[in-house]
C-alpha cells in the first residue's frame, strides 16, 4: 500500500486508456471501477487485479462519475499510480538520436486537452519520446489529458527539461531542432531536410514559443494559412507537423 | 425583429469568433455581452450595433456565463442569427470544381468539438466549402462547435446533402472523391494524384464511414499508424489530410 498512500492517484477513464494501461503497466493500477455496460469487457482486468489482491467494483452511473471526477468516463475508470516523468539527461538524449526517430518538445502547451490530443497523435504515429519544457504554462499529465489521449501516454515516454534553452543547445549536437511560429517561418517542406534526426518544438497556445526558444533552434517553420482564421489549433498543427516528420 | 423571434439564436463566444462574425456578417448579430476585461476591444462592435438599434451590454462574470451558456466564453458573447446551411445543389457543385479547390464532406462527425475543430482547420487552410451528410450522427453547427472553431464558420460555406451516396456519385463527375478508413486504404500520397479536384470524406468518430459511402468513393485513404493507439482523432486526421490536399 505504500505507493498508493504517498502519491496522488491518476484517474484513467475510458476503455482505450484503461486497456493501454493494463497492456503496458498493469502494476500501476490500484483500483478499477466500471458500469454494467462495460462489465463483459473488463473480465481479464478484474482477474489480474484479483491476483494482485487489489480491488475492482461494478458501480452505478453516478458513483462512476464521482470516482472518475468527470462526466465523460466511458464506463470504466482505473485509479493508477502516475507514470513518472523523469528529468531529461542530455547525454542520454544524444544516444536517442541514433534510432533516427524524431523528438517532440512542448514549450508551454497549457491546455490539458491539447496535451492529451498531441500525445494521442504522437503515439499513433509512433513517436517514442516527448520532452516538456520548464515554461510556466506547460501542462503536466493529468486526468483530463489522459482521457483525451485514449491510451497514448502508455506508448510515449515523457521527460522534463529544467533549462530549456540549454537543453535545445545540447540537443542540436545530435538533432536538427525546428521551432514553430505563426508567421515568418520556413514552409513545412523544411522538415524534409534531414542531415540529423529532427526535434520539433511546439509553443504556447496563445503566445507561441518565447524568443529565447526560437533563437536556440536551427530553423523555424510556419504552416501557411489562408489568413482568414488567425491560427491553427496547436493539436492540429502537431498532427500536420508530426505526420510530415514521421514520413520516411 | 422577425428573424430574431422565429429562429433560435446562436451564442457565439470568444473574441476570435465574435470578430469573425462582425467582419463578415454583422447583420446577423442581435445582442452583444462582454465583461470589463474585454471592454476596450469591443468598442467598434458596440458602435455598429448602436447604429442598427440593437443592444449591447457590459455584464458581470456570472451573467456572462449565463448568456454564453458556458464557462468558457472568453469575455465576450454575441447572440446571432444562425448562418443558414442550404441543401447542396449538385449542378452548382459541379461548377465549384472549376476553381480547383478541394471539397470536404463530413459523414457522421457527431462531436460538436470535432466539427468546430475541423471547421477551424478548414478555414485556416482556405478550404471554401464543407458538405454535411444526412448520417444520423452528423452534428450541425452549434454554440459548442462555434466556440471551438474560433471564427472558422464565417469563412467556410456549409451545405447539407439529403441522399449522400447519390451526392457522392454526382460529385465524382467533377471531383475525385476520396474516402477515409482506419485500415486497408491507400497511403496519404494518393492525394497527390489529381486529374480532378479532390473531395475528401471523413466518417463517424467511432464507426467510420458506412460501407455504402466507401463504395461510392474513387479511392480510400488510410493514415498509417504505429499500431500502438487504435486510431487518430478525426480532427487530427482532418488536419493531416486537409494539409496534404491544400498543398499546391
Amino acid at each position: 500500500m505504500k505507493p498508493a498512500s504517498r502519491t496522488k492517484l491518476l484517474r484513467v477513464a475510458g476503455l482505450p486508456a484503461v486497456k493501454a494501461l493494463f497492456a503496458t503497466a498493469p502494476q500501476r493500477v490500484e483500483r478499477l471501477f466500471f458500469d454494467q455496460r462495460l462489465k463483459s469487457q473488463v473480465g481479464d482486468f478484474c482477474a489480474e487485479l484479483a491476483r494482485a489482491r487489489k480491488s475492482y467494483r461494478m458501480v452505478e452511473s453516478d458513483e462512476l462519475e464521482r470516482v472518475a471526477g468527470a462526466v465523460m468516463h466511458g464506463g470504466v475508470v482505473a485509479w493508477a499510480q502516475p507514470k513518472p516523468v523523469p528529468m531529461l539527461d542530455p547525454a542520454k538524449a544524444a544516444g536517442w538520436a541514433r534510432d533516427g526517430k524524431p523528438l517532440l518538445l512542448l514549450d508551454g502547451i497549457g491546455n490539458p486537452h491539447n496535451l492529451g490530443a498531441i500525445v494521442r497523435t504522437a503515439a499513433f504515429l509512433g513517436l517514442p519520446r516527448i520532452v516538456l519544457s520548464d515554461h510556466p504554462a506547460q501542462a503536466m499529465p493529468s486526468d483530463a489529458s489522459y482521457r483525451v489521449a485514449e491510451g497514448g501516454f502508455e506508448y510515449v515516454e515523457l521527460y522534463r527539461s529544467a533549462g530549456f534553452v540549454k537543453t535545445l543547445q545540447q540537443l542540436r549536437r545530435s538533432y536538427r531542432v525546428i521551432g514553430t511560429a505563426a508567421e515568418n517561418g520556413k514552409p513545412v517542406e523544411e522538415l524534409r531536410r534531414a542531415d540529423r534526426p529532427l526535434a520539433l518544438v511546439l509553443g504556447n497556445e496563445e503566445h507561441g514559443s518565447p524568443q529565447s526558444t526560437l533563437k536556440a533552434c536551427d530553423a523555424i517553420v510556419t504552416i501557411a494559412g489562408s489568413g482568414f482564421v488567425q491560427s491553427l489549433n496547436v493539436a492540429a498543427s502537431a498532427a500536420i507537423l508530426l505526420h510530415a516528420l514521421a514520413k520516411p
